[in-house]
């Protein structure tokens, strides 16, 4: 595929013209060619579909540097399912070139997101001081009225449109201005916040992750992207940071659903940060151990396939006995595991560098082998 | 990954060492972190599995740069099931220097194999001037039988021990010395010509082609390989030429029967090579059609994905409505449809310029939009 | 480098943030980590800079996707040396929410330029329907008074304000309408059309081509960029189409000296195009052809190595003995040359595919075998 | 350039055929497409040439992967200049398949090295339990003396040859048995140990690094290579580990004496690990530091161009005042320098992370900012 199909893509249709059925046509080409999309895998669990979300973005209107529909352009390429639209309420410095209201961005991006299947909430960022720091209100009907001078009378404002309320990247300006403070707790008990988000583009927040820990907040990976992102395809390392929500289908209301039952997972450079209970299932769809095909009385060799975008980082067997594999996103390892690591009810104790459920600690649990499956009988294409 | 963990790789190994429990350590490090497999996406079809084989491969015991575990170091990263060890019987440059029976590569390979689970063939090339030209002997008991000067005895021996046999890149020195002669005459008549390599590295000869369809042999990709093998990951275009077998399950003598009954495609460059009735449901297995998320009065936006390793270009509906979609492998591509496109049985249009049926000639057919499943019960995960 | 160091990049500086310090600290940082340039390898030329050049881009001012600061990232990203800004007069369809008059986005990408040592000209894309087609007027003092319905008092503005003016991707909209018309001689008689976009993103004119040999007009490629442009690294094939122009400094003078002189080739995917007498001794710049290190009586052994961005293709050699050798960008080959091509004057036949001296004419001529260098005596670098 | 062409590759020739006219013309267009070289850039410095060796590999004739002549394909195709063949004296484990004595893998190798330019060492690995180790005798007239128990009396054979001696991967074993010893003293004192491999394949061994240093050794990077190599392109962090030899002309004599003048820096990862007064110069040559381009009372805007194959990571400027500065290889960074840093006579203070001159000890230095040059006055080309 050409790089600079960009060029090609939507030009034609952008160089005025008065000739419509010359219009028409270019559009049809470029719709079919211009836009491929990558899916990201990360398996469903049983029961659940994992959106793949960034709640947490900025365009033109306000200090970003594209026009909102790139967003939506973006999240299709990418794999997204969700993005949120969340141009500051305060902080607008093309404001001179730029007229609009605070809704106006949601509306541009809409329009493309119809057409992309991607699915777009309407929000905005609460932009003040650090502390109290930055806050983001999604799922507004209308973010102009949140444009008012009194801190707490903003939340008053978006809580009365329902909103799920994010406190943003506590500790960008030091773990000091970053701490969960007054502010955070009035919100808090007032059921004015709603999640804390520990991954912010490239940085990570111990402390913050620790605050949202300790009050049963769920937690949020999100981009905070203002320039045009990458078309670089994503690698394990480097990639969007972002939100796997676990929702009953893949619909706005489902995310809010998920959201508001913390039901998050945040993916952060090569790791997947989030409770015990939603990690655990995730490691368990994201590998498959096959039996042995190969054994002698100290070893037995068994492929080991990695189903997810982590280059995985496992220790497998029991103490004393332990294998470490590396197996990359999407690969397949032959790892020589000591017999010792089979246990008789086919499970084999795991370690997973990868999964992190509180500041400095990984999941430990038990993968198990799998059970070899006929071919299919009928074919596999369907959704 | 590191790319020069080829270093490392089974180096600690290799170096003389007094110490035998350091090897062993060494060794199992190894195992997990050097060897990892991309696995190669072309769907099974119903009741089969689709298994990528190469028929043809040279090692340092014959005119080949490598020792011949390295081609089993190879299939393994590249996603291989399936690979035959053809050193040629007449020609070995490096005899001077090599001392060995002609079953000596295979055993080296097969030692091999065994811990990284590739199916090895023990084959051999029956090498002679153009015409007749070169032919491979496949799954021999024993190789040195074969070493003989009688060019007809050569193939009555092969035949004792049940060969399957094949006749190599016809025209590799042009199209007048590649023609179906009087050899390939008497072995087909014989039963001593089972099928014809119609591709050979980047070479496809379509004469040879078209005398495989004309006599009902089956079609072989093979890639020849003499030199190391590249390890840079493969493409829709660089890739090794290679044949998907359909077998009954993974096994050699599966494979065996899947050859005779003439059940394999050639895999070469961004094509699939082969006869309709096997390029038809690997289509329909390759390409999921999603029902319409957005629509107006003259068009349809559907998501498409291509779940296989072609980079496909696709011509979807009628005649006058047709749209070209060019969907890169593994992705998804949003393509806006006429609705005339949409018949009422859920069935659309369907050229595919990537299969190949006969020279020249592409696959027509029919493909079906898939009915949305639910999401998965139980975790994923499993052969 | 990282991928998404494009999150933090200006990131910091442009959240809201009441401590100044910090930002100063941020800024600091960022310039040096995110600003990374990929130098343009085309030598060059004796007493003469080759400057890389994109005379066509737009903007969110006009019916781009980007704030214009962004196409001076791009430019400096990609080893440009000069851009100019042309968003069309008469198509603006963001206009409704931006309020700016024609100058406006040249300001902000000049303010940024500053800092990254690009140079940018103020222009704009005269935009009529096709006949006569667009046409973009460069190095204005002030866009506003061609915002006129008088197509030929525009041009007379324009040329008040002594732009150079371009006629744009003629035949974009077909052959038929892009042919050299009236309004085009009426335009070159007047001296009010200097040259020809010959390549226009993926693009490429013949007959424009041809129109511009034949009144001797200089030959442009531009991008006309609406889209973010990629980051991928930009390979032989696949790079923004863009014009080298051979200035006798790099300043914006220099480059309209050499404008209007015709002191320009086009860089098109893997060719460049232009006239014999600037595409000859720039294949001689790229082309290092060393003494043969190896020989015997019937062939040479030479290695030659490609200065330059084009994977080149050269015929080596007098009839009769020609050896082909695909030489990709910046790398070196030992070719195996007949003796026969080395003649008693160290020079060697040579026909280069990827110079294009008009439609379907390639470049041939004469290269000199190279005189060996001592090493350097001083440090290689400086400027 | 096709990922594939090896299997055209050399294969052609090496299949068997009646027809040497076929032959000679497969064999002339394969030298010309198939040997594609990519230079390494480190600078030369001022009177020398900056040679790629690498002293320590192996083939197929002791424990190696391949066939001797792929050594030399591999070391044209990564850009280098020299290699040392040097397999194992008492480590044949194909030696019951191969049989040859020990100078035939130079043999081979030298007779391909002619064609593509590669100079090709003699050498050996002489191969003990460790301690005392393994050690490489380079510019061997004979390996075969060398073939014997006695411990010391080897190297008095190697040096009645007058043979460059290394001691190899001190610590690969552990640090413990990897420690400077008795032997090593005893081969010291006789002048019979010549350098210390200090970095071998992606290992790095600080305190071989530190016994070399106290002995004013020279110090090697070595790839100590088995497998086939790796064909993808290299990158800063993988790449061949190798030694930059800085030598009078690019002969085996010119390598030799700068080996026993001790002329060598090692290029092992993201790292020049050598003597400050090599490194120093190196520096200089691989950075230029262009005049401000803008500036304001605090700051200055410069261009700093990486012209070497590291990351660099400088840190410019006194104390207090410093900018930290990534600059990808071969990359150019626009860079804010506080004015402070920018001193009267021309010179910025540089602390560059790449450049080890002991173990943790990074070298300080001062770097002068260039002075422009004019563009040149006749063709870049020449060698």
């Amino acid at each position: 595929m050409a790089r600079f199909t960009i060029y090609r893509g939507f030009l034609s249709m952008r160089r005025h013209s008065g000739s419509v059925a010359i219009l028409v046509i270019a559009c049809l080409a470029v719709v079919s060619e211009a836009q491929t999309r990558r899916e990201i895998r990360f398996p469903d669990l049983p029961g659940q579909r994992t959106l793949k979300c960034d709640f947490h973005t900025h365009t033109a209107f306000s200090d970003g540097d594209v026009w909102p529909h790139v967003r939506i352009n973006e999240a299709w390429r990418e794999g997204l399912d969700v993005i949120a639209i969340t141009d500051h309420i305060e902080y607008r410095p093309h404001k001179n070139d730029i007229n609009a209201d605070h809704n106006r961005p949601y509306e541009i991006a809409a329009a493309r997101a119809k057409e992309l299947n991607i699915l777009v909430i309407k929000g905005t960022e609460i932009t003040r001081d650090t502390p109290p720091g930055h806050f983001n209100a999604l799922f507004l009907e209308d973010i102009n009225p949140l444009d008012t001078k009194d801190f707490y009378e903003v939340f008053n404002r978006a809580t009365a449109q329902k909103a799920f309320i994010t406190w943003n990247h506590p500790s960008w300006l030091g773990v000091e201005r970053g701490k969960w403070g007054e502010a955070q707790t009035r919100l808090f008990e007032a059921k004015q916040l709603h999640a804390v988000e520990i991954c912010n583009g490239d940085e990570y927040y111990p402390d913050g992750h620790q605050s949202a820990i300790e009050r049963g907040l769920p937690v949020l990976g999100c981009s905070d992207v203002h320039r045009p992102l990458s078309d670089r395809p994503a690698t394990a390392t480097e990639h969007r940071t972002m939100t796997l929500v676990f929702a009953k289908e893949r619909s706005l209301p489902a995310v809010r659903e998920a959201l508001f039952a913390g039901r998050t997972v945040a993916w952060y450079k090569n790791q997947l940060i989030g409770p015990e209970n939603l990690l655990a299932p995730m490691l368990a769809a994201c590998v498959e151990i096959r039996p042995p095909h190969h054994q002698n009385k100290d070893s037995a060799w068994v492929e080991i396939r990695n189903l997810c975008e982590l280059d995985l980082t496992l220790e497998l067997g029991p103490a004393g006995s332990i294998t470490r594999a590396n197996i990359p996103a999407g690969a397949t390892n032959v790892v020589r595991l000591s017999v010792k690591a089979l246990s008789a009810d086919g499970s084999i104790a795991c370690k997973a560098s990868n999964f992190i459920t509180a500041p400095n600690t990984v999941l430990q649990t038990r993968l198990m082998i799998a059970t070899p499956k006929p071919a299919p009988t009928t074919s596999p294409a369907g959704i």
